[in-house]
């Protein structure tokens, strides 16, 4: 029997993936529907929902779950869900659109489900405006001026404000996983591959490391310490779409295999990667990232410094704190089950003699080897000596030979706002 | 609101401690009752009774709780416990006893509780035997051939085998918390104290560091992983009686004092004593560490390699494997809820540039410091450098001070048995 925390919701997992003859002639189908193009984000999004990932969602969100979910962090029926998960669409799509029709979901050509029509609702600047301030507004200094800094320095307000002018939303067929199974095998896992994986190895209490950047030894400390206290660690990296500046998949799923390789015990290690795109939501993504990995078994989410920060938006443990305040529903079906591993800000310490954080050192900041990503990205980029003990030196050559081709093409723009911050 | 874990037992904290004038006419009142000498290990048990820490108990046992306790870890009344709490007295005095009348309790001419006489049974060279097999023996060489070697080599076993021809049971009220509070100021706690400094600083989920040995870097390690991810950390030191050889108390407390002096964040660490003698039971005296330990108020017990170990009478992680086959009484209230942190191995490892255990470190012996108890104290002993990394400088040159101080009066003995294993 499997020891692995239940999916989300309390209906198992809710896959709407169509296999088989289902499939063909689902796609059959699709042919002949009207063709509404989406983002990247919304393909994210589908691949999630087909493959469990987004438990107990079934399609993208109606107004009433859309409205309550920025206000509430609640579904309509009550089950917790923290973010929005909609799909925007042009005026003159909507005014196409019929309820009740089914419709294809496309991107860059390929159809990626088919959405029986429920609901299309308006979303005017003012829609979108609050959703951007429920959804991203947080503590941070920048938080504070957010409407003169937000829409311009904000990648995720700077999405909302660019979606179209309608949502529509229904429950979902879909057709495909795109193209992460081949781009990322052996690293792309549905939760019931990863469920399969960690009950194989008996795993009950599990700790995710969420990863959108390269991993260094704070992350690794992360990791150790869950592998210390739980049966094992899913460095779990993000593989869909980032911004434009973040270092790509491929690159960091090599940092990640040279540290697995040379510096873990692999019996207590798990690599995946999942579908989504970055929302840079902050507090509110990392209470998601914890959401999903609930659908995908593991029961502790690791959150350390500036969990899916964003820039100056949000206070460097306010994804810690949310998960103090955030709607607790008293039937175990609706509450979020996969809990917290919060870790203070982390270091190697000379005087410690080892990585240490906030909690467990003493010392002062002269023992202390601290280095912001952005100018780990500036060293790297110029071909300096980063310091002893911040990474270890075969990720930092792998870091090194990707500028050393970028170089060549293009020079690294530091982008302050969120280069390197964050996991 | 305490966010601590109630006493076990589900009666609160159950303290047979008199106070002022009930204590004072009870003291006058012992003073003509019949006076029964008690050993170290009583006295021990009796002001854990006072102070609460070994609630739900109220007394010692009569023979049916000792003999559910040896064979099922349970008392007569279903609640878990792991190991006897006798009073073992002569044939001579069990004669003149009476069920029914109170006598006193005596231990090197103080009076340190009366009891009631409940019962009064005899104490077999079998039953002995039988009691020291069913709470001694383990999974380790020396257990496959415990009768041999357990008389002369196992101190628990030793110790009941020498214990009187009869048990005595009752209530007791106790007198005195013996020499404690003055010889350990600020580190004798009792439960009511250390769960008061605690809810002063709002822990809810807390570990203790079982220690009866010199604090080294391993042990350092434990703490620290328990302060990354719990509230803090009680380091928790036996100051009752060792055996012959093992480092006395107040030098412990010098080590202790001095590493978290220099290498522990005072917000996350408490230091205390209890008050009890080692059984040297192995993996049932880490049971019951964990017992005491929620009457403490402490949810988590950290247990490392060798917890509580005895020589080679038991496996390494035995006293981790008991907490998954003990029984768990599916009342909360009878169920022990301290629950094992188990750590597996530790060591300072030059590739991985800091601490590490066998579930983080996938690197070679040769690239780890380790080091027996046993060879650091003959090290100290001697004079001898001690490896980098192994301990802090701070605390070994304590050490070095008491060894130094030691050879002048009297050579230090090896022994092979137990000498610095174990927590």
């Amino acid at each position: 029997m499997s020891k692995l925390v239940p999916p989300h919701g309390g209906k198992g997992l809710v896959c709407c993936l169509l296999e088989g003859s289902a499939l063909e002639s689902e796609k059959k189908k699709a042919a002949g529907l009207k063709r509404i193009e989406i983002s990247s984000r919304a393909r994210g999004d589908l691949i999630m929902m087909g493959i469990g990932g987004f438990s107990p969602l079934n399609g993208f969100m109606n107004k009433a779950d859309w409205k309550s979910v920025c206000e509430k962090m609640l579904l309509s029926d009550g089950t917790f869900w923290p973010v929005p998960v909609t799909l925007d669409i042009s005026a003159a799509d909507a005014k196409a659109a019929k309820v009740g029709e089914e419709i294809a979901l496309v991107r860059n050509g390929e159809v990626m489900a088919t959405m029986k029509v429920e609901e299309i609702y308006e979303m005017t600047e003012a829609d979108k405006n609050w959703e951007c301030e429920k959804v991203f507004k947080g503590s941070g200094p920048d938080s504070q001026k957010f409407w003169e800094v937000a829409p311009s320095d904000h990648p995720g307000v700077k999405m909302v404000l660019a979606q179209k002018e309608y949502n529509i939303a229904g429950p979902v067929k879909v057709l495909s996983e795109g193209d992460f199974p081949e781009k990322f095998p052996g690293i792309y896992k549905t939760p019931a591959q990863l469920r399969a994986e960690m009950d194989a190895k008996n795993w009950g209490k599990v700790a995710a490391l969420q990863l959108r950047n390269p991993m260094h030894r704070s992350h690794e400390y992360l990791a150790k310490i869950a592998v210390e206290v739980c049966d094992g660690v899913v460095i779990h990296s993000l593989v869909g779409s980032l911004k434009p500046g973040d270092i790509p998949a491929e690159v960091r799923m090599e940092c990640i295999n040279t540290l697995v390789e040379k510096y873990f015990v692999k019996e207590h290690v798990i690599q995946a990667g999942y579908p989504l795109d970055m929302r840079y939501a902050g507090p509110r993504e990392a209470l998601l990232h914890a959401t999903f990995r609930q659908n995908y078994g593991i029961n502790n989410l690791l959150v350390g410094r500036d969990h899916a920060g964003v820039g100056d938006f949000y206070g460097l443990f306010e994804a810690q704190e949310i998960f103090d305040v955030m709607p607790r529903p008293s039937s175990p079906g609706k509450a979020l089950l996969c809990q917290p591993m919060k870790i203070d800000w982390t270091f190697y310490c000379f005087k410690c003699d080892g990585m240490a954080s906030l909690r467990t050192c003493p010392h002062a900041k002269e023992d202390r080897v601290i280095l912001s990503g952005t100018k780990l990205r500036k060293m790297l980029s110029e071909g300096q000596e980063v310091p002893d003990h911040f990474g270890r030196d075969e990720v930092l050559a792998v870091l090194r030979r990707y500028y050393e081709g970028l170089t060549e093409k293009v020079e690294v723009k530091m982008q302050g706002f969120a280069a390197g911050k964050g996991m």
